[in-house]
Formats: structure tokens, sequence, C-alpha cells
């Protein structure tokens, strides 16, 4: 599949269009079929005992798995998140960012898999591991069917 | 199985625990095996559309099925999410509070599943349907198992 | 939501398009928005220890899931499952039929959401909670946009 | 993580204690952290169409990260899914066999999770991918705690 979106135009994408998280994300680079994406973990993200908690990896994988479907349909702002799976198989490290490493498995016309897998910079095991199914709206002269 | 912290003690913790949560969600009551949960909608919630973003929408989930869990168990901090999956129905109503209406399903000894049911406030059909698991640490003399 | 398919002709299809499995499986009723459907249980379904295993309970969520969404839209042989998560939660009652009841959430122009809870016959508790998301194929004359 | 069964000591711990599934299911090969199981598709697993149905998919992928666990930690029978989640994506390719190649995540001292990507076999893209959660019981001497 081709890359019609790279880092770059994902990151300004999202300053536009999702303000609210631009802040703490950003994408960092799409290698052949991985996009990388970081969470700049701030107080707001952390819980009880000092580390990352569960919606704010949630956040980061669903951002990491939306930038990685733009990457390949282009700027396609009525995507919508419809299945969400996530297994929390460790506490993320103190004091570190976490990663979002996330791959599509499949580009359907009205539906992309993809599944991410969330590290704590630097750590070799994952925190986190998610799958997400997005829901791709038709192009324009079909969107009556909507 | 009996209540041992009703939504006033549940707010009280999650006030002294999660303070950063506790502004946004509050415990509204427990009737029979339900819990009901709100999160009162602010801007720092809402997506592109004006609706309430995916991220917001786990929070309260996982906000109620931790709080309906610990109505059974008692103030565990330590109690963890391990799986959660959550299904995306419906957008939002623009200008509501969300509510979730969670039921625990199965509470053993290291165990316990529970689900939640997101409604827009006075809207009678779901946004989002969630189930979570969650990993009950063992009790004080057999912590050493850990 | 209308029913436009009953329990009898929930069968009827089943034993027409799907004989492998119209033997072991029946839609018991339709009763208001619940489903039931029973899996008889025989030698083939069993694991060691002498309960029902997993594949076995996810084939019959699976049907009381299909089954549900067909008694509303008709027989569209061609839905198919898109996501699935379950959670096992006890262990089946030996000797005893499973049950699911089985409610649709969602039933939108292209996806069909519901959830299915199963039981051992007679047992108030669940042993196990499903919800299936299924892809509906658009009506004829749109069919060239699959 | 060292591998204590490797493929051939899996097959004998199938054929031994499940004897249903031993007949169509095999493993195939344990390549650094990945195993390999193959199922041999029969009549009996497919549906209208000539494809192989969800419940058999789900029990390869059952099947493949049950013995991708207990290659890591020897013939421990009583281990038992908890959760499952999987994406069907593509229809599997008629008259060919399904492999599952699975992957453990963690290996925890209670609850194990592995993932799996199936594909048919010779095909370059996966027609499902599942994750799961298993309950691992405690060793002898604790036995007594579950």
């Amino acid at each position: 599949m081709d890359i019609v979106m790279d880092a770059q135009a994902l990151n300004a994408f999202l300053a536009r269009d999702f303000p609210q998280v631009a802040d703490d994300h950003v994408v960092e680079a799409i290698n052949g079929d991985v996009l990388t994406a970081r969470l700049r973990v701030a107080d707001a993200h952390l819980r009880p005992g000092g580390t990352v908690g569960g919606p704010s990896i949630f956040a980061l994988a669903d951002i990491a798995i939306y930038c990685a479907i733009l990457s390949r349909i282009g700027p396609v702002a009525l995507a919508v998140t419809t299945n969400a799976t996530i297994d929390f198989m460790r506490k993320p490290a103190a004091g570190r960012d976490l990663l979002a490493r996330c791959r599509v498995l499949k580009l359907g016309r009205s539906l992309a898999v993809a599944e991410a897998m969330i590290f704590s910079d630097g750590a070799p095991e994952p925190v986190a591991r998610c799958s997400m199914t997005y829901s791709i709206p038709p192009k324009q002269p079909e969107n009556s069917r909507l």
C-alpha cells in the first residue's frame, strides 16, 4: 500500500483538526508498514503510582491507528473507531514517554483494521497491545447512502 | 453480592486517590446490581464536530467499572484493568453528559469481569458498550506470591 | 425494531443453509428484544473434564447473534462477522445444554452490533459473555460497491 | 523465554489430552518466538460458499495460542482462556489449509497474553487476527487457593 500522507503531513493534520491532542502526541516516523507515534508523558496522564493511566494509553493507540489509516487513504476526518480491544500487560516505566508501533492489517472499502503495540521508550517488552476497527465513510458521490 | 462501598464512599475514594478524574466523573447511584456513573462533559472531552471523543468514553467506562468492582470488594487501589473491549455504536448527542450503567458479571478471587453501557443523558439508545477484565491482587498474607 | 423472521423461520433457514450446525443448534424463542438459542450438548462439544469447549461456546454465540440480526433484516446469507470478543467466566455445568440470550444493540445500514450471554441450562450465572459486529452487505442495486 | 515443550511434545500432548482436535490440528514448528499451527481443512469446517467458518478459525487460534503458552510452561492442562478477541478480515481461500502464527506477548505468574495471525496456506495477507488471555493455575502447593 502506498503512503499518501507522511509523518509531517499527519502532524500538520492533527495540529489543525485535533488541537487538544496534538500537543501531547506526535507521529515520529513511518518505516515500511510501521507507523510510530509518541505520547509525551505529562502529569495529566499519570495515575496513582506515577504511571500512565489506561485512558491515556488508549488515546495514544487511537491516534496512532487513526494516523496509520490516514497515511494510506488521506485526510478523511470522518473515519470513526467502531471497535477497540486493548490488553494491558505491563506497568509503564515511570518517567518515560510511550511509543506506539502501529500496522494496518486490512484496508477495505468501508472497514479498516489495525493494531498497535505500546512500549515505554527504551523498554523491550510491550506495555499494551491494541487492535481497532475503523469505519471509513464512502467517497463523496455516494455520501447520501450514510 | 453485597455492597461494601456506596456511591458516597466511592466518590470520596475517587476524590482522594484519583483527583485528576474526580472533577469530571461522579458515581450517581447503585441500584440493585447496576452502578450508574456520569461524565460531566466539558470542552476537554470534545472532538471535532462537538461530540465526546473515544478516549473520554473509554475513561468513563473504566471508572464506572472500577467503582462497580470496588463497591463489592472495598477500596483495593491496586486492582488493574487487564483487558478492555469497546464497541462505539452511535455518536454521542451534542451538549449532553454521558452516563455509564455498569454491571459486574463475575467476581472471582483474582479476576473480575464487568460491562458498561454508555448513553447520552436522556437518550434511549446506547452510544457504546464496553466490557473489561480486572486483575485483583491477592489479600495481604499472600502478597508475596505477586 | 420489527421481527421479520420468527424462531420457526430462522430454524428453517439454518436447516437449509447451515446443515452442519442445524442439528446441534436451535432458536428457541424471540421475546421482545431477546433471542434465545440452545446448544444441544453432545460428546463432540466436550473438552477434558467433560465440559463444553471454548470453540463450541463461540459457535453458539455466533449462531445466536447471526439469527438475532436476521430476525430484524431477513435472510441475508452474506452477513459476516467482522469482530468477536468473548469473556469466558465460569465452567459450564456438566451434562447440561447451553443457552444463549442475545440482544441486538445496533442495526445500522452496514454494521450491526449484538451481544449474547451464555448460560448452562438452569443456572443463574453466565458461563460467558460475547459481543460481535456483523458487516451487512448493501442491497442489490448497490451490490457493485462491494 | 525458553522452550520447554517442542512441536513433537505438543502434538503428543494434544493427541493424548485433546483427541477431538488432534486429528485436524498440528503444531508444525516453533521458530524463535513464533509457533506455527495448521488446520487441515475438511468438510466439517466449511460454511456456505466453501470457506472455513468462524468457529473453526477460532478453534485453530485457541489451540495455537494454548500450545504456544504450553511450549513455555509445560503441560498445564488446566490453563483456561478467559478472554478472546478475533478480527475476521478476509475470506479464507477455498481448498487451502489454514495456518496460525502465534506469539506470546506476556507470560505472567497467573495470566498469559498471546496473539495469532491466521493465513490461508500460501497467501500473504491474514484471514484473521486473534488475541487471547489465559489464566494459569498456581503451582501445586498453592493449589488450595483456587
